[in-house]
């Protein structure tokens, strides 16, 4: 493909921009189609007689605007829209974990692209003055700020953490709190700590899909324990328990991703009786612990256990902002050293000038502030969500109201025809997370994850009638009459 | 051990203050010896009748300032001066990389020790004013500063990395760039792409002790392969590469830690056709590259490969500011998809907001302003240093002066009566790396690293008088003739 626009030197305008200019214009009028791969840098300089940093410059603001994007190895390609567009990629079989966490994080930078398919916070909500008022403080001190930290973590944010884990009914001190890069490097410290390649660990069915990735990786099998109302199926845990001798089992108790379900109390006592009979270590992920929308939140496991065998893990990535990357271990003394150790060996320490920031941001009352001003806003998108749910999807359709969280799943009666559901709803602009991705072991039905709390109630509603319009379109094609003539009553 | 002071309830200073200070007041009148363990939180606040929050701030305070420390499981303790305290505890036997670098980490946190043990840039020379403008720039974007960023990395910062590597002659497009926390990170996710548990890699003796400790905790055996005056021997690396068929060999050719040596051109062509011989792969970390003192460094091994064997890992924390905790990989091809899956999986992406202030920076020629600024500073240092070496030190003291970086090498003609040394030093107030943690092999002699990048000139020459008395009370106390009557002259 060749590129040879005319570029006006005399004209005051940046070379890099007039070059990106031009490639928006074609982008949009058709003559480079998205999925189109562009040239390499050094081509397209020497096509235009400009360096490579010029083109690379032009390349760089298409990209963070969302107009093209590039991945090692794969060449730059234009992403204007979502039709044969490489996002989604991580959606073609084989569905990988790995490929859709891609997606979901370039997601947001996708132009044309309605998505509900990332569990995060809702960025327009963020309290940016305040913190970027933090970060101006923090000038005064400013040498300290860009230093190394301590590999346990800063220790003005560990006392903060520490009286913030008191909300969730936690009582830890700041020498008991080992600060991370987030859950995910939480559960990989954690995941390293108790497993090695080739060990066997119990997540539930369905699960985070980022841990699946993380143990992927570290080797280790995930063997899933299915859900029914209450929590993780108790009789399954046993039979899985004393079948696999796992490591540890992974739980995300409270607003669960991918299913917002809330294990109950009597669950959490049942599953702690379990695991204390069997000397079943729990890792307990609380990251939507904090976001309750009806009543507040049973206490996390981590709470209720009086025998030392849970590790409590969470992060700020979801009630305040995910980019300070900045969550924490809680775990049990005979643990603490070798996490300690761990993380100094995979990246030494988190940025102190984050860290201290989050610190004082905390110790002024920024997150309950916070808190206090977004969840009856995220309440009011749970129940928008809800209210479209139950006016447009067929009954034969299942899924259960979030109680908290981001995260709703619905799950069809089979699998076919529903396999190709997010790619149905990728053409018509719409993406939503595939269930498969979620699960450590192959389910019989198609589920979808939906997030809503990102998104404003109009939004959120035309996601629903985009995502009922592609259910009942497969529906209705199917062949298999059982299916066809549900126990629903077609609305179109 | 009783705390019981009178905390003065009307003072319109805050409780915790007034604990803090009634603790500093203890710690220095003696009352609360260096190395005293404090009580727990818990106990303090029953005792004085205040809550755990506010002990818990008074003893962040303490611990920030220096006085006191705290560390997982092992309680609080005053950390006031270094007789008995608990920096040092990494130097005790058994000497562990993990201990040390904990030591390394804390040290310039305590108050009243003079150290020349890390091998960090000088925080006063830190250009924080245009680096803070630039975060305060950011808040109009920000947004998508607290935002989830892509696992390779920010885009702009990848442009922007791209082209400051032209400064070391590499050529790799931002495509070609993985965004990692530093180089510990990077070594981390390397040494997970080409090396299993089990495996065998080479590295230089000695070498970094990070990478030491960061193979150990990945189950990866290390194999120390000597240095002469031109780089690793090259005979001792073909018999290592045909004993051991390494996974890869770790070296940091340009301005060595711990060493301060520079591989010479010749040798980095030697090497790179030895590695093509045998099919060895490379891992060069050129943390140190930018840092030469007389004449350029030599292009990067990275640079010089026409072969595709060579990974290339650097960081901005020598060059810049250690805090950012951003650095970043080149790798072929072949092993970029692994390297980005396994980012994705241990922390799923750095900081957006400090991502983007770098690329700022570097877009601003704001680096290459603060090298200039610096470099000449850092050349006196070296300078003051090798003056007072050759001044003060034996002559039966091995050493070089270092072309770049900030590390010297100091290796003693035999391990005892030298065993203790910077245990000696430690009782004078001043720290010194033992050398045992950079080596993967034990060594017959003696050596210290001495770092002095962050060490003004009359502080170096106090710093090597005690390092020259230390050496030589343990040179006249050995019962060695052939030691104690060395080539050299007495002058004390």
């Amino acid at each position: 493909m060749s590129l040879d626009f005319h570029l006006d030197r005399a004209n005051p305008v940046a070379l890099y921009q007039q070059i990106a200019e031009h490639l928006k214009a074609r982008i949009s009028d058709g003559r480079l189609p998205a999925g189109a791969r562009l040239p390499t840098v050094r081509q397209l300089a020497s096509d235009l007689g400009v360096t490579r940093l010029t083109v690379q410059n032009a390349y760089a603001e298409l990209q963070s605007a969302g107009w093209i994007e590039s991945t090692v190895g794969r060449g730059t390609y234009v992403s204007h829209n979502v039709n044969g567009h490489s996002f989604g990629r991580g959606m073609m079989a084989p569905l990988t974990p790995d490929g859709v966490i891609n997606d979901i994080l370039q997601v947001n930078q996708i132009v044309g692209l309605r998505s509900m398919v990332s569990a995060s916070p809702d960025p327009r909500l963020f309290p940016t003055e305040e913190f970027w008022s933090t970060l101006a403080d923090l000038q005064a001190d400013a040498l300290a700020m860009v230093l190394y930290s301590s590999s346990q973590g800063d220790p003005q944010l560990r006392v903060e953490i520490s009286q913030d884990l008191t909300e969730r009914g936690i009582d830890a001190t700041p020498d008991e709190i080992l600060v991370v890069a987030g859950v995910t490097q939480g559960l990989a410290l954690v995941s390293r700590t108790l497993a090695q390649p080739g060990d066997t660990i119990l997540v539930e069915q369905p699960t985070y899909l980022g841990v699946l990735h993380t143990l992927k990786l570290h080797g280790v099998q995930a063997i899933g324990v299915p859900l029914d109302e209450e929590g993780p199926m108790l009789s399954a845990l046993e039979q899985a328990i004393l079948q696999h001798r796992p490591r540890f089992f992974y739980t995300v108790p409270t607003f669960q991703n991918p299913t917002g379900r809330c294990m109950t109390l009597e669950r959490r006592h049942a599953v702690l009786e379990l695991a204390a009979t069997h000397g079943l270590i729990i890792v307990e992920d609380d990251i939507y612990g904090r976001l309750a929308y009806d009543t507040p939140a049973p206490p996390p496991l981590y709470a209720l256990d009086t025998r030392g065998q849970v590790i409590f893990v969470s992060s700020y990535s979801k009630v305040l902002m995910p980019g300070l990357r900045l969550g924490y271990v809680v775990a049990p003394q005979r643990w603490a050293d070798r996490l300690l150790s761990l993380r100094r060996a995979t990246d030494l320490c988190s940025p102190t000038l984050l860290q201290r920031s989050l610190a004082l941001f905390l110790r002024n009352g920024g997150l309950k502030r916070h808190l206090r001003r977004v969840l009856p806003i995220y309440r009011e998108r749970r129940n928008t969500l809800v209210t479209a749910l139950q006016r447009n999807l067929p009954p034969s359709i299942r899924w259960r109201s979030p109680e908290g969280g981001f995260c709703a799943w619905l799950t069809m009666p089979s699998y076919h025809p529903f396999s190709d559901l997010e790619q149905a709803l990728l053409r018509q602009g719409w993406a939503v997370a595939p269930g498969e991705v979620f699960l450590a072991e192959p389910a019989q039905e198609k589920s979808v994850r939906i997030c809503f709390g990102n998104l404003t109630p109009d939004v959120i509603n035309d996601g629903v009638d985009a995502l009922s319009y592609a259910i009942r379109e497969r529906l209705n094609a199917t062949t298999e009459p059982a299916i066809q003539r549900g126990n629903w009553t077609p609305l179109v």
